[in-house]
């Protein structure tokens, strides 16, 4: 079961172009485009005629045009023409989802529409800030969402999936300073790795890191999709740890957005910012083609994984000390589960 | 689920070469053959000796022979060899079907053979008929027959699915001049555009139609499976709708068989016959080559709209003028669905 | 449903090389590994932390690492470490199943472990006999695993399926005189088909055969998975049939063990014994190629039979006079099925 109530990115804001985009959320169709204004709107991909997608239509001036016999809808759902009639019924309208386009994402809502609030979508105002130069995409992955947000949330995997991208050694990471925090909206985890040789990414990205390095990765999960990264890399023992001097060395940004698809896939949209290099695009690119690498390797993984889950469920699994971040984030996820489940309260005394 | 009393056509004559061919009709796999004689016949594709496709054998001077142990069928499903032993047990027949050639096609009666009359396969002479030089093929088609049907019933898709060949302007199917009539087994719509410019397929036909045309389309609807179609374009206000003359310019005559495979599939037969250069076998190709282009892209769309009911049903959707003929069209299937349903009054009143 | 209570040949035992090999057997995910000391062990192929397929990690000194977060299994199933912790739950562990070494097999026991014992196994030392050089392979079938013994059980097929390759005249086979004996643990057919033409792939091994030969075909099948088979050609009328004389000629032995992978498909583990040029390595490559183009065949029909068992049963089939050893290895199969399904007597009376 999704958890509906909450905003969920839909597309990167520059993959909608003049066309509509079809893409499945939370188990729905749902088609997004742009207006003639270029208003980006969402709504169910059916055409209340004869059920074509509309997806595979065209976006006129009127609103979304049906490509099979030429039904015209705008953003909000209503349904604004009939070729052939004037009478325009009201049943001939199609659900439509907020949508909110903000920090180079288009965010969804797919439950309750009154209960959505722009304002609780999640700040990162790295996605345009020049400090930051970054590059996304979109990755299709094969497994169920809350796998890759596991992934996302334990990464002592990082010495085993990663070794040859952004891990390194294992015992590194199994052996990290590690705090867990509770968040208003989600967890919070620090890890600090001191004294250990740069991770094969790192080194390349910055040649000219010292021999050992102190790395920390900040990951905060803000439920029940997204979780923001800021990782770096300085030169060992010069005081980031003890003395909070986290300038210079290997800086980055990473913003993580995954969004169910159906029970045993879901849509992974990331970012990579360059915090070290800025000025320089080629650094950016580099640190996207390692990241591709290193989520190739999660991915293939988690493909693997759900297929295991499929067959066997996750009721005899056991958890292990490094999993603390994420059977937090778990427990977040089955509250927010919970609560959807239950009326509020007002409702049920009546 | 299908309506089984009915005759459908399983193949075109000459698809049936000296091997046997398997194909899935109303969800059961039948294998069609030539007897040494040239007689075609249809089996259950299932030997009844190990369960193999008899469409992976061979046909022999005695019947149709399994490719696995050898047991050999008659036409008429009658086991008449069993390598090895001279008792031949009559539960080791075959379920047959009846099957009929007749006007370029093997026409197959899946349900109770006994109400099986060849009288009652309609009649396309054209198809034989030099002054209708033709050309036929078959489609697998990934939806459910009836939306196949639904689409060639509802031409306002011409101008938007079809636009680059046989649609040409939107508002001109819209506003066609359409009248609907009930016939003794289906419906028959005529539609007259008048006064339009030629769509690209007819004016790549017959370039030298005027700058404006009339055109007409005659569909008629065979329940439950067939319409044959008569479509023509002559020089503008020169008396084709208005006085009868319809001599000369465009002319074509579409035969369109569509065979269920399953729920979501069937076989879509069709042919497209010249009768403007009827002495040019180029034009014939030329003219087939055009309605593939056009025929593609309803598939595609067939394909789509077929994923969507799937997952919505039709049950939401909402019928619109321009349905007039295609929503007779349902309601004629639906009786005959009804009646297939009801056991007769005699049996009923035992 | 599978017997469980029995040896099944999970892999050749040199497909196991220093990487771990996951295959599905009795629908269940295995994965095989041999450990440091080259011992094969068969665990399930599923991480007890996050469900992880144990395949897609790698062997370490201290047995099988999980390649997500680095879990290590030892051959018991036993989990020997979690990174970042000392102490291991029990319950980290993971299924074991018995797996034995012999004849170049790797032998699996799917059921209850206790009852699992190695003296079962059954014996086929030409597998190591240099009197007997041969070559294996695995095919993966798409179809039941009884539908590939019935093809082996019933060799009038050869005529119809093999004319090309090791079938030759139907007539022959379906001539041949044949004797079936019931055995210990299951049926042995012997066939004989005398002053026949050699089939195509007999005369292009031994082309200093006769004009025509006395062919025999002994067939043991050891159930539930596995046949021995022995097949030799010498010149007609020498004295093979009354007088045993069957040394020269062609000479075969033929190794064929089936495990099931789901009701739909199985593992089909087969080798080729050279016993007429075994000097010559051509030869015995030769005969494997031979009997690939063969079994190729086999592997179509069978596949092709699946679909439609699928979807009619067998419940309708009819037996023949040809079939004798296939229906008597069917009743051995049935009594071992029941018998699982069956408590033992001792606990029935408690």
């Amino acid at each position: 079961m999704f958890i509906r109530n909450a905003w969920y990115v839909a597309a990167w804001a520059d993959e909608l172009d003049e066309r509509p985009l079809g893409r499945t959320i939370l188990g729905e169709p749902v088609v997004l485009f742009r207006d003639a204004n270029g208003q980006p709107a969402a709504l169910q991909d059916f055409c209340k005629h004869r059920g074509a997608p509309l997806s595979a239509g065209r976006v006129t001036g009127a609103g979304l045009e049906c490509g099979y016999h030429g039904l015209v809808y705008a953003g909000d759902g209503r349904c604004v023409r009939i070729p052939g009639q004037t009478h325009i019924p009201e049943r001939a309208g199609t659900r439509s989802y907020p949508l909110v386009e903000k920090d180079a994402c288009l965010w969804i809502w797919m439950g309750d529409a009154a209960a959505a609030d722009p304002a609780e979508i999640l700040d990162f105002p790295y996605h345009s800030d020049r400090k930051w130069p970054h590059k996304h995409t979109m990755y299709p992955v094969a497994g169920n969402a809350t796998l890759l947000i596991d992934n996302l949330m334990d990464l002592t995997h990082l010495g085993y999936v990663h070794a040859t991208t952004i891990g390194g050694n294992p015992s590194a990471h199994v052996d990290a300073k590690t705090d867990v925090k509770t968040t208003e909206h989600g967890v919070k985890f620090t890890r600090w790795l001191l004294d250990i040789p740069a991770a094969p990414t790192i080194r390349k990205a910055v040649p000219e890191l010292g021999e050992t390095i102190d790395r920390w990765q900040e990951f905060e999960f803000i439920a029940p999709a997204c979780i923001v990264q800021w990782s770096g890399s300085v030169d060992a023992n010069t005081g980031a740890y003890d003395k909070g001097k986290r300038d210079g060395g290997f800086q980055a940004r990473l913003f993580h957005a995954i969004t169910p698809e159906t029970e045993a896939s879901c849509h992974y949209f990331w970012s990579g910012a360059n915090g070290y290099r800025i000025d320089d695009p080629q650094a950016t690119e580099d640190l996207f083609s390692e990241l591709c690498r290193a989520f190739d390797q999660d991915m293939a993984m988690i493909a693997a994984q759900q297929q295991r889950i499929a067959t066997f469920g996750e009721d005899g699994l056991v958890n292990i000390v490094a999993d603390a971040s994420r059977v937090h984030m778990r427990r977040v996820l089955e509250r927010m589960a919970a609560a959807e489940r239950t009326p509020p309260r007002e409702a049920a005394t009546v």
